[in-house]
Parts: C-alpha cells; sequence; structure tokens
C-alpha cells in the first residue's frame, strides 16, 4: 500500500515530507487538504493530526504527524531504499545529522517562520507585513547565519561532507525567503549561499519546487 | 572513557540529558559552566557549540550539543543498556517516540519556555515578569494541554502505553513550571496531571530534580 500523505504542495511542512518521499524514490499519494476551507480544522483530518496541522501520513494503519517525525520515520524505515538521509551505517554521522536536525528545529525555523509568513501569508490574509517583526527576525536569522558560514568554510553540508536530513529540512523555509527582500540574509554570505544554491538544485527538490505557488509567487 | 557533559543541572537542557542518562545507568562526568560568568560565550565552550547553549556532549573524539540530539544519541547508541526509551525493537511505536518528541519541540516547548522565563529567570536579571507575556503563554500552553488531556486518556504516555524520551524531555521544564502560579494549567486536567505525577517521580528524574535550584527555589 503507497503512502498517504495528507496536505497540499505549498505548504513548507508538507513540502518537507515530498521531499524526502521523492530523495527515497517511494510511490506517495498526496491527498489534499484545503486550508482556505478550514479542512484542518475539521473532525476528519483533526482525527489524524488533533494540531489540526499539515501533514499527516497514513503508512497502512498507522498515522504521524509532524512533518520531521514523518521524515525521520521515512528514512529509518526505508533506509536502504534511495538517497542515504540519516548516515544510518556510521553513528558518529548519524549524531551530528540529528545535531544539525535539531539546530535547525530550534534556532533557524524560529528566526526564518515569522518572516516567511510576514512577506507572503499576512497579505493573503488582507493584512500589511509587520516590518518591526521582519527586522527582529532577520536580525535573529543572520547571527544563526553567521555561525552556519564559519560551518560551511569546513564542511560541504551541515553535518559533515555529505547531504542529509538536516540540509533538507531547512529547504522549503529557505525557497520561500529566496522570493522576498530578506533574500539578502543568504546572499551576502557566499558559503551558505553556495549551499543553498548546492542543496536546492537537486533533483528531488526540485519536483517539489515546481508545486509551491504562495499567492501567485 | 566516561561521557562528558558540559553543563549545570539547574539548566532545562542539561537536565534532559542528565535525566537520560540516568534512565539509561551510564558514567558521565559533569563538568560545570558557569553561565553567571559568562563562560558559555566565551571560545573554549564555543568551539564545542558555536550556538554559546549549554549542555555539549563529549564522547571520545565526538562533540555534540542540542539537548535533544544529544538524548536521542545516547538512547541510540546504548539502546541495549538501562530503559529503552526510543522502543528501537518496534518501529510504529518508535515512530510514535518521534512524532511526541517533535510535539514537545515545536507546540510545547514555545509555549512553557517564556512562562518559566518570565517568572524564575527575569528576576534574577533584575526584570519583573511580563504578565502579558505570561497570560498569553499560559493561554497557549492550555491549548496544548487539551489535546494531551485526550491524549492521555487512551493512552497512559505520549506515545503509547510505555515511557519514552518522549514524554522525558517534558521533565525540566514542567518541573519548573509546577513552582510557579502557572502549574494551575497542568492540575486544573486531570489525565496532564496523573502523567506529570506518574513521569516526575520516576528515580532517574528524581535524582537529577535534586539539583534543579534556581535562584533558591
Amino acid at each position: 500500500m503507497a503512502l498517504k500523505l495528507y496536505g497540499t504542495a505549498m505548504s513548507t511542512c508538507t513540502s518537507r515530507v515530498l521531499t524526502c518521499f521523492h530523495e527515497k524514490s517511494l510511490d506517495f499519494e498526496l491527498v489534499p487538504v484545503d486550508l482556505f476551507a478550514g479542512e484542518h480544522k475539521q473532525p476528519p483530518f483533526l482525527a489524524k493530526n488533533p494540531f489540526g496541522q499539515i501533514p499527516a501520513l497514513e503508512d497502512g494503519d498507522l498515522t504521524l504527524f509532524e512533518s520531521r517525525a514523518i521524515t525521520s520515520y521515512v528514512a529509518e524505515k526505508f533506509k536502504g531504499t534511495g538517497y542515504d538521509l540519516i548516515r544510518h551505517e556510521n553513528l558518529k554521522e548519524a549524531a551530528l545529522v540529528k545535531v544539525w536536525t535539531e539546530v535547525e528545529s530550534h534556532q533557524y525555523n524560529p528566526a526564518i517562520a515569522p518572516i516567511v509568513y510576514q512577506f507572503l501569508v499576512a497579505p493573503l490574509q488582507g493584512k500589511s507585513p509587520d516590518q518591526s517583526i521582519i527586522d527582529a527576525s532577520v536580525e535573529k536569522l543572520g547571527k544563526v547565519l553567521d555561525i552556519y558560514e564559519v560551518r560551511l568554510t569546513g564542511t560541504r553540508y551541515l553535518a559533515g561532507d555529505f547531504y542529509s536530513l538536516a540540509d533538507l529540512h531547512h529547504l522549503p523555509y529557505t525557497y520561500y525567503l529566496m522570493k522576498t527582500p530578506a533574500a539578502s540574509v543568504v546572499n551576502e554570505r557566499p558559503h551558505v549561499k553556495a549551499w543553498w544554491e548546492d542543496i536546492s538544485s537537486r533533483p528531488a527538490f526540485k519536483k517539489v519546487a515546481e508545486g509551491m505557488k504562495f499567492g501567485g509567487k
């Protein structure tokens, strides 16, 4: 039975999982959830994820949510298929993948998410972007990327000289960031820029990016 | 060679890792880092974690940071020792541990951390707690715990009828929360309260809690 992912390609968290599916060359079905109609807050979807957030995965009788838990599960279950995202044969490399995956969750995501929200989501909701939130978040993200710049001077990817789930998790938000004036925070840092150009040009992500249209942009 | 953890027992993130060590019955050395002297922002510590946050782990020539990456590494490396925190022999149960570990990271922690900061850390820095931040965060945490209450009606622990890393990750912040007036957000929900009393009474955490003194409280 094919994996069933409930979500929508424009969503960053759904795209994170879709990119993982493509890296692993897996068959899957994307079951659309209509966010504008509030389908994710209705009982059928809440039965899959009580927090009312996309995506949710069904794999046979197992239902999972939280995009980073889903990618981690998929990368582990299908470790012998497609690209190895978790370095499952090397405990030390696998540990560094975990470290930089947590860095994305706790350092990068809290800084970048408000920028993308203000520039791209707020206008869809009829609100003007809040420049003070953007400025504070860009400053915060810049400090995180200063550390990435040093890291990426020594290794080609975040966890080492190998692409991994840690890099992959950064793709969807950064893709949207690069469509905003705040893209300079990446472009001003040469190793971060080269890393971004490298990871965003992987075929798995390019397929997913085709579906990442936000308010026509 | 014993594991070396750089941190301080009063820190939530250090305590998260210490609790994991005790559950796994591991030998370790806690190397103190003096936060009040800013030791975590000085080059020797920054070489271990460029983000300047405790804890950091040294295991032989491997250096790791981000508390949740460290616990995950330790639970995997020592899966045959002490209590099994990741259900490593059952892919589905392991997947649910991942889901609820991510819930702690992305739903619970962002709501609880500002409450603990305002009540316990701000006064140490000579600031008054900001009641508007406390109120907004308690409301947010209450919504998360409404979902936990339903979940814990069906299973004894978050990932299922087994204690896991997902529960463990909640311990340090909740321990401090319970020393504040906002403890009611836990006490008002009977299944959440019972879960808290259960997980906080495990011997591994009780040992760690002895060292969790915050401003003399």
